[in-house]
């Protein structure tokens, strides 16, 4: 998830690029550049760092021209330095390029432009975009352009310009977002409206495989048979800043729209031949087979994605799991040697804690894969191993959309040591990973339907306590239930083992008190059912959250019924997470709370 | 702890001893029996299962004699069956015994009277002091009762009557408690005042090694060399409710004043020759080599043991440990072989959840040791090895003493452990072994300090949310405290690593919010600090609880700080946790709640 900005007018380009750049921030932030025609050759300026570096360099270089692209960069291939920012040039510097999104195949078209004697100087996947464009080119970009994204398998929104023609640039998308801003004699190009919104309100929606050609005056659209296409014009009447959240009143709700996206940027990267290949994952079977046991170590919310990760891999590798906080972890002289593997999952990589337990672990000798969402950031540098989550940045303190896709990292990570291993068969991995594909489409159906559970928080926002129930796979899910609904309502909340009710819990149940149960585990489900009989005896009022195959079923005990697509329990809670995550967003807009910004907490924990 | 009854006077003795034992059932009721001197002949009944079952068979088989001895029983030595029943009679008929606390050198004893020819028929502690006092008695019952407890180790409370004489017993005590009521014509002997109140409200309190017979019109008290004893007549105004809680007020306060007993009854009798000797624990050295890892699973207040029991273990054994809620573990298809050994916790030893998940292991092919209250009880029938607590019965629903003794016995099982596996030297576990030994004390000193944390509790029982946190053992602590407060003052309360608190739960400290700290963690005594200053930079309200060495320290930081004696940070949570009940405790009744019995909850949960 990257920010791009495109401009071709009478102004200077570089002063309306870092303008409209720095209303992409949110996008990413960790590298960013600029590229113009200048009388007829191509300049970049790019560098390492926030947007002021970049602007800080471009005091001392100045670029002139009046059409350019620029880019601000959330890594996903190559980490955050200077030569993998974009913009990229290509080989003979004819031709230059923004992109956003990931090029799944890009491997096979760089071995391909080798061959062709190209060279290549990143390590992004973007790079191969320019040069297999300058390939193509003839003196017709369009034509150049078309070629190019014949051959890519991915998602893309491209911003492309060519040192032969001041008065043009190219632009394309398709599963990443791209819009045309249309201005008096200029015209924009940009990842997300807010940053055009200065100049214009009149947009044009890229659509998927589309393609359009922009001058001073003119834009011209076509789809993927290069058929001009009649763009219907777009009336923005957002203010900046619901702009920035793409017409969502909070970043939350935005990112938890974004989760089916980025659950299949995490998974569709990393199929190659019907297969799972995870790049930067190099463990080998000899490897794991020396493994006695693996210990998963996060804090918060990437912690109750570990503890979903602990029935994972020990259910399909069948090797022992523990899984700490890390503040605890790092203190307790842990059992480890080189036997062990030690999973890290952190949406920044920085989380300080969780860094500290990773260097203990590798000081005893633990192999080490990580889990993170930041190119590049601490954790991930001192991994053997790093699957990244491509979440794209995520600007709530309340983690969403980086859970959903730690979760599929870790359901990712459990498939490969169990097929190394032989503890599953390929058919049985099979399975899963189609589960796997399809959860996107559940989350999508579940955010259709969130209506349910806004009106049910509308009745229940005055709840003091709350208790979140559930067993097996679902008691990892009240965990994260419960602390979304702390994070952003500041309701005391609390999670349970449904077993572990009667041992103490059970005291505070009252008339009226709201228990909350995830009940996506087929085989524990009659457990379940006695186990709400039991607080419904003592007065309490139920919210189930299960699969459709049971909702009518449950109806029977339970006061409220909230479904989701029938889903296998075993890659239940990607999907099931969705509706406590709305539950928790609902609770806090009723209570009038600051959702993005929930008191007391920061994004990102890099203090003990 | 049992219930000890004996009658000397004008009225048939069954019936009184009867009635007296029924006011005792809450000291012990897994079996009951009585003793008579019918005309020179001393005549036994005794049963299995509760007082009732004991009068079933009087029904049949009366008996008329107007002095005996009756007991109800809560087994220590031998599971609960018609053998085990005290009275235990001796070789010759000559003799009749009814005794409560443990015999702590009777395998000695045992020996050498079989040595003398004496056959033994029960497994108890017990049936030595019958024999014992028969070998010594040479027709002057009071000098065979001296030489006998001479010999004797540990504690006991005891009634002696003799076929020779139909006109006098003799009772003796040490360690456990014993009580002589005065009537007209009459004389009673009890180990607890309600047995005996409904015929007298005189009595004299027995001291430590003091011995007394009794007549029908006279009660003379001896010390330990023989000389005699002016008692002075102590004049009972409780009603009868009051007296079963031995003057409190609670169950729960009379169990807490109880944990220096217990925790002293659970150690010392497992002290031999200077080292530790685990009765009916038969694990090798070469068992414990195979160990690749341990599970300790349990529920509730057991499992919360169990977290302690985690870190003792692996720091002393170095054998990695998983603990786990019962209901948890049985169902989620754990990774377990003959490498593994599973520790199962439980008061009573019928805990379903528990009970099932043994039997799970067990099949799988682990060894079982249990650590449990209840001996005979399910749990205690399957395991391989138990080591039972001494704790005696505990009839507040939240559980006190029986916690402090499942950690003294983890501690005593890693101390075993560690040993035999030489992860520890003798030197190492004498250390520890003698904090053990000091914890009784340093308990009694907290116990006499509890109005500290009366005042604390009268001054903040309306808090609606409190929040404990702790660090390494104290964040074990926190659980325990926090479910404890739960239980049984129904305040939504929840315990977290301090390490954790950044990650979301910080957002639900507000001005005045109350967190309780337990901090006897040395090496981690300067986080915690930090996280203070964090809770009240937010307003909080922070009650700490630490040993009187960090004291003066923490009051800079801390609102309140409470103090336990200077302990060693390794065995502190025995005695820590305490203060933590105490709290628990206050703050229900300053909300008026039933401490005892509170809503919802059962003592002993023997459903899913």
């Amino acid at each position: 998830m990257c920010g791009i900005v495109g401009y071709i007018g009478d102004k200077k380009a570089v002063p309306v690029l870092i303008n409209g750049l720095s209303k992409l921030e949110y996008r990413g932030y960790d590298s960013a550049g600029v590229s113009v025609n200048e009388g007829g050759i191509l300049k970049v300026i790019k560098c390492k760092g926030r947007l002021a570096c970049l602007e800080e360099k471009l005091e001392s270089q100045k670029l002139n021209g009046n059409m350019g692209i620029g880019h601000t960069r959330w890594a996903t291939h190559g980490e955050p330095n200077d030569v993998n920012s974009h913009p990229h040039i290509s080989q003979s510097g004819e031709i230059v390029v923004v992109h956003n999104g990931i090029i799944e195949n890009y491997m096979q078209i760089k071995e391909f432009l080798k061959g062709q004697g190209y060279v290549f100087k990143s390590e992004t996947d973007t790079e191969v975009i320019a040069h297999l464009v300058e390939y193509y080119y003839d003196g017709d970009l369009v034509d150049a352009v078309m070629k190019a994204i014949d051959e890519i398998e991915g998602s893309y929104a491209l911003g492309v310009i060519c040192k032969d023609d001041e008065n043009m640039f190219v632009c394309a998308r398709k599963d990443s977002p791209l819009i045309i801003g249309l201005g008096e004699g200029e015209n924009f190009i940009a990842s997300d409206i807010p940053a055009i919104l200065e100049y214009t309100r009149n947009i044009y929606i890229l659509e998927d495989k589309e393609v359009a050609i922009l001058t001073r005056d003119s834009v011209q659209v076509f789809n993927s048979l290069g058929a001009p296409v009649d763009k219907e014009i777009f009336k923005v009447n957002w203010d900046v800043e619901a702009a920035e959240k793409g017409g969502y009143e909070h970043f939350m709700m935005k990112e938890m729209y974004e989760e089916p996206k980025v659950i299949r940027d995490t998974i569709n990267p990393r199929l190659k031949d019907g297969g799972l290949v995870l790049d930067n994952v190099t463990i080998t079977e000899e490897d794991i087979n020396k493994l006695d046991k693996i210990y998963i170590v996060a804090c918060g919310t990437a912690y109750h994605a570990g503890v979903i990760g602990k029935y994972i891999i020990e259910k399909l590798c069948r090797i022992p799991v523990e899984v700490d906080v890390a503040s605890e972890f790092r203190y307790r002289d842990p059992l480890i040697s080189d036997k062990n593997m030690t999973i890290i999952i952190s949406q920044s990589g920085e989380t300080l804690d969780t860094l500290f337990a990773l260097r203990e672990s590798k000081k005893r000798g633990a192999r080490i894969l990580s889990i993170v969402n930041v190119i590049g950031s601490s954790i991930a540098r001192d991994s053997d191993d790093v699957l990244y989550t491509w979440a794209g940045p995520e600007i709530a303190v309340a983690s969403t959309k980086a859970y959903n896709t730690q979760l599929t990292a870790l359901y990712m990570v459990a498939l490969e040591l169990g097929l190394k291993k032989g503890t599953i068969t390929k058919e049985e991995a099979d399975t899963i990973l189609n589960q796997l594909k399809e959860i996107p489409n559940d989350i999508e159906k579940i955010l259709e339907n969130k209506e349910d559970i806004q009106k049910f928080a509308h009745q229940h926002y005055n709840a003091k306590s709350i208790f979140f129930i559930g067993r097996g796979l679902d008691y990892a899910l009240s965990l994260e239930g419960s602390l979304k609904l702390k994070e952003i309502s500041y309701i005391h909340s609390e999670a349970y083992a449904g077993g572990e009710l009667k041992h103490g819990t059970i005291a505070l149940i009252e008339k009226g008190t709201l228990v909350v149960c995830p009940m996506t585990q087929d085989t524990l489900f009659d457990k379940m059912v006695s186990n709400i009989r039991e607080v419904k005896a003592r007065g309490a009022v139920v919210l189930a959250i299960t699969q459709e195959k049971h909702a009518e079923e449950l109806r029977k005990t339970a006061d409220t019924v909230i479904t989701i697509p029938d889903v296998d329990s075993l890659t239940a809670p990607i999907s099931a997470v969705t509706p406590l995550q709305l539950f928790a967003y609902y609770m806090a807009i009723e209570k009038g709370c600051d959702v993005d910004k929930p008191r007391n907490l920061a994004k990102s924990v890099t203090v003990e």
